[in-house]
């Protein structure tokens, strides 16, 4: 039996979870046992289409794909397009898929796996949307138990980017968010306190493009299209390639560091709705607390398992 | 191919879902496809057992059914132990089950039965908290188009039960109730406004025992039980027996008048959670409407069907 | 000392607001010792000026008039133009003002009018959104024991003309009205469920018009203006005359039955934002409750009221 | 006329007012022209007697002091006895106050103090829950525009003590804190983040100490129960003197950074209730932006100040 930690990735390419499965499949540590689209960046038809392509272009076979929810549990559905452009992964061209869709639903997809595997095997790395994962677990209660953990992009302690104090993932499905904080397994959110420092510079570029692939050209490509948009919506100089700081936080717990306390979603603020509120003051934090917040980032080791996983793709 | 009216029950016995099961089962014009059940009356562990002897109870066999959520989606587990008593069905002696639960979760007994009858066949009849139905309908929208309506029974327009202006399904999971009266399926709600009409006064209980069958002993026993709950919890002289009120709005659209009009049910409230919001002020009932609210109850016709469906059940 | 009941108008005229203040002016058996303006169906510079028009139209003088405050607590000004106009009284002309306006504010002048009269004698009548009242309550909470009760125009148990559940003046600023039936002393609520009954008929502006007076012929113009507003606006085929059935309950309180419930305000619903919750339910009401809610409207005697007031003012 | 700047101090002493209170009487940039109290840190008749125990025990005379506000405007009183002691000044005795209250209301003598003033020459300093400031603002709207600034303490950034997110003063009246931080005035937020870095270290107490008069002696004794209050209940090591921050923020404004965005009061959340939300994304803060939230403290340069005033005040 292999000593790879197997992770399901639930996702929504969009450019920084396409950099995602790119790390979680080049990294020699990491099983990649399924991958899940929802609906999130982009429309669920856009995002599986662009998580097959992905995969065409990565070579990333045998592991089984489905489909999940295509809207949040109660909000209407929300595209980031300004951010990810008309296809959700505007900036290169998609091969054609050369897998087959699973038949069964994305949460069936997530259920089976979790159930079917050694109890405490396998980790969820959710990377958009938090709607299948609470539509999994409410279905099937027993997989909170089951999993390792789960180790999300999403949220933050002191900055949002879809409101002054919520992130995208949390906001477009908060009702969604709070069933997966509180159900009681082990949460480790991975928010833009830390993925900001996950800054895709000119010299990250320069590494990526030294490696001289098909695959190094496409995510080139990719980083492209999102330093632009981020530059142009969010003002940033350098794009926050939020995603794979998750994937990465599972290969090396080291690379991401965390603070245990407790995490709420607020789901009726009038100005904070989608906001995970983290439970930073002394004393606060009770010795069952299941919910970790990524406080700190090992930048350079970060990036350094990016480009090794782009150039062992090949 | 039968004529007969195709339904979905979606229940959690309780004694008045178990008058709903026999009223459904007993009747000529109802064909009962599926049972499914929902944490709500009492813990899902209970409720189902208690489907399972009301079937043995009333001869229902070759009717799949299966067990569904054990929680509503976001709120914590609420029992109406006030009104059923520990069991969720006390007052009577259950026999053992003599059918096996399905092995599918309830939400895809209900998708798949949904998706492999005929479009516009099969209608959704919940009796309990909606929880099922709105993660079937997340699921799987193609639902939505596809059963002919829900019936349910739950809210009100202007009695509440479970606060000053909500009724206990509802509250109990008003964000799945939400998700239910939202999407675009004909929905008719049968609340409290009529099923506080269907009281089973004394001389109901002499007609019922008139029957004398095992089955018209049962349904005593359950009566029996109810009016001392609601006697004294809520002040009640007779019991309403709600969940029967929907069924026999599918058998007779006659019997349960309604009013065509938006509804829409607040999860926000400080003392309104819960509530089902009925918009009658006129001109305010678009064209496309999709959501009525029962009004009006024929009592007398309505409990001829529930004696004669115990008598045909014998 | 005088036998008549003191009230306090707080208005904000208004078509139905002039009505109540010729009802409180015409009638012996009431005192109307101070008039206070609240912006609500018009600014707060409008309906002063129209209180003042009115004073001058049926001859009210010696009574001192006060403007309070010019906007809700925490909502938006919102006007009522539909209903009342540009002007906020629209459909008549209005002679100039005969008296001053009091220097104090409002506030102060509902405050020092209930300080210094005896304890208990003092009745408040707030027809308008409820900023002045609240404001006078958190500035001087002695005047909750030492007013008689309040008698309020506002809200209702179940019927809404500002969304499905809410009336204007208590949507208009539902934290003050929190405030006002939260305080500890007597309030009736006078509603929808009873103003809606109060409807100026054909055979009503016939009777008026019979006075034959300057100030019968300035009412018919007001109810002229007013049918048209409402039949255009919420479909009435004759206009509710709201804020004199207040004054009514006041004169003669078996003119307008009422249930004694709890009455809270939804300040945080989605779809109740602005709701009277009253809670009906058998044994919810405790014994120390001090809030009652109009349920029947003795229409003939009301009319007589109004009609006899107007004649009587001359 | 003087070129000191003229403050209106709003307080509910408090062993941080205190100081806060001393500060702006000591310091010869301020001209102290009102006192005002309010129900906070402890009830109304405690905070007010403090106040005038304070200004005997300073030396404070010729200025006026009026009681405001007993409680929040929606929610319930609620006192922070855990951190201030039974008296809401627990460690030290207080002299008989030397000066009467003034008759009027607190906000009638915010109002009047602000408009018989020169425009722009009136600064507000609420360093309690901002009840008084809202109803000031509510009853006399002109004060909007002729006060100078509104530099309160209150709220926080990213920090909370009354709940994760919460501070004291905002959460205690959030409806209050949205008025404020709502109306058309110059607010600067002197919050959590850096009245936390205005710790009372030991070597604070030895220079104070060395003052050697009784003045000196009685701050010590605040701050010596402050320092146990904060240790047993919010595990500092040092207590931080919160109040006094905004009074030096107004002597030197180069002590306190600040940075200006739009700052909303959450009055909703159900985990976020008072919090005070920052804008701080980049192209959030429009042109016109009127509020400034503090950032950063020259904590030495505050010491000076305070521990100056306390010489002078002798």
């Amino acid at each position: 039996m292999s000593n790879k930690k197997k992770i399901i990735l639930d996702c929504d390419p969009g450019h920084d979870d396409a950099v995602a499965l790119i790390l979680a499949h080049g990294n020699p540590t990491i099983d990649l046992v399924a991958i899940t689209t929802i609906g999130g960046n982009a429309f669920l038809g856009k995002v599986t289409k662009n998580a097959l392509g992905i995969m065409a272009k990565a070579g990333i076979k045998d592991v089984p794909i489905a489909a999940g929810c295509t809207r949040p549990l109660l909000r209407e559905v929300e595209e980031a397009g300004d951010v990810h452009g008309e296809t959700g992964l505007d900036g290169v061209d998609l091969p054609e898929p050369e897998v087959e869709l699973d038949l069964r639903h994305g949460v069936d997809l997530i259920i089976d796996t979790i159930m079917g595997s050694e109890p405490g095997s396998i980790t969820l790395v959710p990377t958009g949307p938090l709607t299948n994962i609470a539509m999994a677990v409410r279905k099937e209660p027993a997989i909170a138990e089951r999993v390792k953990e789960v180790v999300l992009m999403g949220g933050g302690i002191h900055e949002g980017n879809w409101s002054a104090v919520a992130e995208f993932n949390i906001k477009t499905d908060p009702e969604a968010a709070q069933i997966v904080f509180d159900a009681p397994w082990e949460v480790t959110m991975v928010g833009l306190d830390v993925t900001h420092q996950a800054l895709a510079t000119e010299e990250i570029s320069a590494r990526i493009q030294n490696i001289g692939t098909p695959l190094s050209e496409f995510v080139l490509g990719l980083l492209s299209f999102f330093r632009k948009a981020y530059k142009d919506n969010q003002g940033f100089d350098h794009p926050p390639v939020h995603d794979p700081v998750a994937v990465a936080r599972v290969i090396d717990p080291s690379i991401v560091g965390t603070v245990r306390a407790p995490i709420s979603v607020e789901c009726q603020g009038s100005s904070t709705l989608g906001m995970t509120v983290v439970d930073l003051r002394p004393g606060c934090t009770p010795e069952n607390c299941h919910t970790q917040a990524a406080q700190t980032l090992d930048t350079e080791r970060f990036w350094d398992l990016v480009i090794d996983a782009i150039q062992r793709a090949g």
